[in-house]
C-alpha cells in the first residue's frame, strides 16, 4: 500500500472577501498528500527552498507523510503564489507567481518512490510528468492532473503524457479546452480514445463525474453554506480519491466510485478554511459521516412509473 | 388525480448550430402539459389566436390533455417567440417576442380547473399567477416558475406570489438573482423562509437540486452526447415532476425525489429534437428505462472507510 505524488510545494498568499492569509502551506503536492494521508501511506516528490522550515515540514510528518524525496535547496526560495477571489469565489485572480526553486524542478525518485503502487502526477510541465511516469514501472495505476497553461503551451507533450496514464483528473473547462468540444460527453469520448481508462471531471460546486468506456458516474458536491477558500480543492479531491483507492485491493469501478465520494468529502472540508488548516485536523469519524451524507443527499427509490388511471382520450 | 397548468402556448422559431425550425408548438404550458400527460390528467389554461388551428390542437388532444380552458381569440394572433442558440447551447439570444393575444391574457378557470389537486403556475406576470393561486382553493400542492424579467420588474409582487405557493421551481441564476446571494445554499434558505416548503433548482447540464427545511437532494443530468434544442427543457422538467407527483397519493419527500428524476428524464428527451417532437412520441418503457439509468449513474456502495494499515509516524 503506497502512493506517490509529484507536484508543487508552495507558500500561498490568498485573499478572499472573508479574510486574508499572507503565508501558508500550499501547492498541489501539499494539498494532495495531506488529504491522501487519511487513507494510505504517501511519498512526496517536490522541491522547496531554504525558507521552508521545520514548522512547515511538521505538517507533513504529523500526518505520517514520507518527505525523504522532498528536495531542499538551501540557497533557493520556495515557490510562492498569490491569488485573490471575487465575492462569488468562482473567479480567482492570480496576483503573482514566483516559481523560485520550482523553475528548475527535476523530480528525483528514490527506489522507494519508484516502486509505488499508485502514482499521482500533479500539475507540472507535461515533459516532467512523462519523465516520472517512465520511472514508475511497477505502478498499477497512474493518474494525471494538468491546467490551461499546458493545454495552451505544450498541448502535444501533454497528449503524449495523457496516452501513458490510466486516469486523467481535470475540471470541465479544461476537458472542453483540451478537446475543443463544448459537449462534455463528446470531450470525454475523445480523451478516452487517447488511452486513459477513466476521465474524472471536477465541476466545483456542481460536483464531479467519471467517464469510462462503458460507464458514467456523476455526483453532486456536498452543499456548503460557507465556502471560505477554494484554493487546493482540486488537489484535495485527487488526494482523497487516490488515497482511498490506494487502501483498496481491487481498483475496480465500484472502488473508483467510492473513491470519488471520498475525494468530494475531502474537498468539501478543504474549502471551509484557509489552506490545509481544516483538512489537517480531520478525524476519520468526520470523513465517514460526510461520506454517509452523500448517500443521503443522492438517494431515491428506483420505482418505475405505472399509470394508475388512464388519461381520458 | 388532476393537474392544472397556467402558462403560455406559443409558436416558436428556433435556430441552433444544428438546424432551424420556423414554426413549431412552444410555450411553457405546451411543454409542461405534454410532458405531464405521460403521468396524469392535465388541464391547460392559456390563450391562442385565430392562427392556432386543428393541427396544433391535436398535439394536446392526442396526449389526452384537456383544452376546454384554452381560450381562442379568432381575431388575434398566437404568441410568437424567436431565439437563436450559440454553439455551446448555453446562451440563447432572443430574436423577437411578439406577445400578441398573450399581452392581454387573463386566465379564466372553469369549475373543473379550479378543483385541480395539483397546480403549476407557469412563467407569466406574478400578479396573474397570484390571481390564479387564489382561485384554486382545493389544491394540495401549488408550484411556481418565474424568470429574470419578473425578478427585475415585479420583484415585490413575485415575492408575494412565492409566499403563497408550496414549491418554487427556478434555475440557479434566478435563485441567486432573486436573493442577491451568490451562495445557492444561503439563497435557498432565504427563499424557504418566505413560505415555500421546497425549492427546486434547475442547473441545466449539471442536473437539479431540491431544498427543504430539513433536507437536500441533488442529481446530475442525464449525459447527452447531442443536445439539439434546449428550448422548453425547464417546463418539460416541471411537467414530469408535477405529472409524476399528481399520480402519487403521498406527496412526501420520497415521492418528490422520484418526481425530480422523472422530471430530469423528460427534460433529457425534450432537448434531443426541436420543440415537443421527441417528447410527444415517448413510450412508458423509454421513460422507465431512462429512470433506471439515473439509478445506475448515481449508484455507489455506502461502505465507510476503515484504515487497514496504519501510516508510519
Amino acid at each position: 500500500m503506497s502512493l506517490l505524488v509529484v507536484g508543487s510545494v508552495a507558500f500561498d498568499e490568498v485573499e478572499t472577501p472573508f479574510g486574508k492569509c499572507e503565508k501558508m502551506l500550499g501547492g498541489s503536492a501539499s494539498h494532495f498528500s495531506i488529504s491522501a494521508s487519511f487513507f494510505t501511506d504517501v511519498n512526496v516528490v517536490a522541491v522547496v527552498g531554504g525558507d521552508f522550515d521545520q514548522e512547515e515540514l511538521q505538517k507533513f510528518s504529523q500526518r505520517g507523510i514520507d518527505t525523504s524525496d522532498l528536495e531542499r535547496i538551501p540557497e533557493g526560495k520556495t515557490f510562492r503564489w498569490g491569488g485573490k477571489y471575487d465575492y462569488d469565489l468562482n473567479v480567482c485572480k492570480t496576483l503573482y507567481t514566483d516559481l523560485n526553486v520550482f523553475a528548475s524542478f527535476e523530480p528525483k525518485l528514490s527506489a522507494r518512490s519508484k516502486s509505488a503502487r499508485l502514482v499521482f502526477l500533479g500539475n507540472i510541465q507535461p515533459d516532467l510528468q512523462r519523465m516520472v511516469r517512465e520511472q514508475v514501472t511497477e505502478a498499477q495505476l497512474v493518474a494525471l492532473d494538468t491546467m490551461n497553461l499546458w493545454i495552451e503551451t505544450a498541448r502535444d507533450s501533454l497528449i503524449r503524457t495523457i496516452q501513458r496514464v490510466d486516469i486523467l483528473i481535470i475540471n470541465d473547462a479544461e476537458a472542453r479546452q483540451l478537446t475543443a468540444n463544448p459537449n462534455l460527453i463528446k470531450a470525454a469520448r475523445t480523451i478516452l480514445s487517447w488511452g486513459p481508462k477513466a476521465l474524472i471531471v471536477k465541476r466545483g460546486e456542481y460536483g464531479a463525474a467519471m467517464f469510462t468506456a462503458e460507464s458514467y458516474f456523476a455526483i453532486p458536491a456536498y452543499p456548503l453554506e460557507s465556502v471560505f477558500d477554494p484554493t487546493g480543492a482540486g488537489d484535495t479531491f485527487a488526494g482523497g480519491f487516490m488515497g482511498y483507492l490506494s487502501s483498496q485491493e481491487d481498483l475496480d469501478e465500484a472502488a473508483m466510485r467510492r473513491a470519488m465520494i471520498f475525494g468530494s468529502v475531502m474537498a468539501s472540508f478543504n474549502v471551509e478554511e484557509f489552506g490545509t488548516s481544516r483538512t489537517e485536523r480531520l478525524t476519520h469519524d468526520e470523513i465517514n459521516e460526510r461520506f454517509q451524507a452523500f448517500k443521503t443527499i443522492t438517494h431515491f427509490d428506483a420505482i418505475p412509473f405505472e399509470r394508475a388511471v388512464q388519461a381520458s382520450k
